[in-house]
């Protein structure tokens, strides 16, 4: 497995604020990885709203379920998050490691167990030994303080290169409230739910049901339009807390997500969300380009996003993208095989703003060599034109390299 | 590019009979290989009935347009195939070229441009000179001669590390009748059509519409069960071309394919289809592993389909074959994200004959060094039980190499 950082990381994490109400702290627990935490815990004050989405795969994780399952209170006190086991398809055994973790978590906070978050990120397939959160608890409950996002991102890293936050300050009414994000990416990533893992914490006080609102119209164009390989994980978890602190400070508290107040922070909602969702595409296990993927002219949004994915999902193209080759016969043949309205002979396709095709044909005045340069740079841009209708559509995704294959050929072994 | 044979190719091409009717040769056209042939033309005694499938990309090749205009007149007086040149996304000067292609090869042949049947396979996008086939046509028509079928299947290849073709012999009333075919494949390959060129002969007496409702049914279960990376070809073609010459020694003459005489016919058909599209997945962009894919117990056998599918397309489950890792938790993922009806606590999982999961979780009994152990064979049998119907559909795919990321990343450079 390659421990290089993708040469797509930012230069930096983030400056993040700490957000009132929240206390992180991270542990090493041994679940799977020797020498690095892969506990977080983040505890809340009493009165935090959460709201959450999650995968759609019909064999969701145990963590899944157990998310799903306490989200109808709207209360949450408390997240604990693994990494190295994703404690999915284990049965009557993954159900009780949930139970077990909840409960220790929520004696050592002092909470309900319906009160405490799970999610869990690894291996699918082997027993997670809950026991292991109970040696490290009280350590955690103790050390829990505002604002260690970095070790918190690291904490719930499993394959990612780098860890990833992403935070805003907006104002609600004339408060101005904090929001602060993470997430874990890497493989196993396709639309269709959150990402893998992300977490967003707020101080503004907004009811359940509202931030369950903003997280749903949130993550269609920011995590569900990024793309790593086309797999959809069993345990992508996307969990957003409003402590509600900032309410002491004069924000109003907010129960309708239409609510106009809103508009600022929902803004801000949505940049922390592309933000991460970006870090996510740029990251995907061996990755060396980050790609964006434009579809125009569609006859609807819903089919240029469809068109988008597959182009993003295409192993030809994203081959062809590592090779630096701007091949757009293999963006043409993903376009023909999404099934989408499309008129061949009123296609235009460009790669970092030189169009190699219009009307169906090779652009006549395209120049293979400034192509070839363009293709260079680490970030490509792929925009087709279809000709048809007023949908438009952006899907991120990396390009698929030897090392995605080397990291997903002995990740288990 | 590599130059190497699969592992997986077949000890050497079938021994194959010639076919009463049909004539073949081969040409270096220079395409675009040098020192190899490109060309392969086929040419068919009058009243040979020609049925054919094709992609179903919304962006076909013209060689698909050509041939799908001219399949309602149900005779075929030859067939032209290059490699090298797909004819793709060529617009007006596409168009142009098949109806050249055609007129040249309907000159020399003494037929109609419509009894002309065209396929072209390689590169998408670059203009086709259909002038270098009128180099070479005279020469074609001169050497054309029947049984050459290794030079003919060596013709259509691109990244093919082999020339694939398959035969058989059945009864048609009390008359013996052959049936010859080959094929080419390699990338770009996924269902929802036939290969991206197949084509099989046969002497027997068959009607346009019954030829066409054989291969229609036939494809189902062999080319379109097979998936190489999940990517559609614009180009897609598989013709079969009945010549009738075995009514001569007594074979009835079949109008529908219904027919209950038609039974052996059918078998031997069904089985050279399944037979080239089994050579196609063994031949697979980088391929190291022949894997079939198995899914029982579904609602339906389309769900099963799709299941197997998502399985078969999943990134993460041909790396891991790759590895030789029995990774079943991703198989579960890739079942989880297929959308269909599964329970993940009834799903059973093995890996060539060695359960690995059973009730939705590790079968306790399994041993992993036994498993890793068999996941070196050169084949792997992957058998999902769903326990929820009767479905059950089968579906071969092969592995992902670092080598489909080599081939695929400098194929057009």
């Amino acid at each position: 497995m390659t421990t290089a950082v993708s040469p797509l990381a930012p230069a930096q994490f983030p400056d993040m604020l700490s957000v009132a109400g929240v206390r992180l702290a991270t542990a090493a627990a041994g679940i799977r990885y020797p020498g690095r935490t892969d506990v977080l815990l983040a505890l809340f004050d009493p009165g935090t709203a959460v709201a959450g989405v999650f995968t759609r795969s019909k064999c969701p994780s145990a963590p899944v379920d157990w998310c799903r399952a306490h989200l109808k209170g709207g209360a949450a006190r408390a997240l604990v998050v693994n990494s190295g086991n994703a404690n999915a398809f284990t049965g009557k055994s993954g159900r009780a490691a949930t139970k077990l973790t909840a409960s220790i978590a929520a004696a050592a906070a002092g909470c309900k167990p319906s009160d405490v978050f799970l999610a869990s990120t690894g291996v699918i397939g082997e027993p997670l030994d809950a026991t292991k959160f109970g040696a490290v608890m009280d350590h955690l409950v103790a050390s829990a303080a505002p604002g260690a996002w970095d070790a918190a991102a690291r904490a719930i890293m499993t394959t990612d290169t780098f860890p990833k936050g992403a935070a805003a300050v907006a104002r609600l009414g004339v408060t101005p409230v904090t929001l602060c994000g993470i997430a874990k990416g890497a493989g196993m990533i396709a639309p269709d739910m959150a990402t893998m893992l992300s977490f967003i914490f707020t101080d503004a006080p907004i009811a359940p049901a509202a931030l369950q609102a903003l997280l749903k119209s949130g993550v269609e164009d920011t995590f569900n339009a990024v793309t790593i390989d086309g797999d959809t994980s069993t345990s992508d978890t996307l969990l957003a807390f409003a402590t509600g602190a900032a309410a002491e400070h004069g924000a109003p508290k907010i129960s309708r997500a239409s609510d106009p107040r809103l508009k600022a922070f929902t803004k801000a909602f949505h940049q922390v969300l592309a933000n991460l969702a970006e870090q996510v595409a740029r990251d995907g296990e061996g990755a060396r380009k980050l790609v964006e993927i434009t579809v125009e002219g569609a006859k609807s949004k819903a089919s240029a996003r469809k068109i988008a994915m597959s182009i993003a999902n295409s192993p030809l193209v994203k081959t062809a993208i590592a090779g630096e080759d701007a091949n757009w016969g293999r963006v043409v043949m993903a376009v023909g095989k999404a099934g989408e309205p499309a008129d061949r002979d009123k296609l235009s396709i460009s790669f970092n703003g030189i169009r190699v095709a219009k009307s169906g044909a090779r652009d006549p005045s395209y120049d293979e060599t400034e192509v070839s340069e363009a293709m260079k740079s680490p970030k490509v841009q792929i925009r087709i034109g279809l000709g048809l209708g007023k949908g438009r559509d952006r899907v991120l995704t990396c390009d698929l390299t030897k090392e995605y294959v080397a990291i997903n050929g002995d990740y288990r072994s």
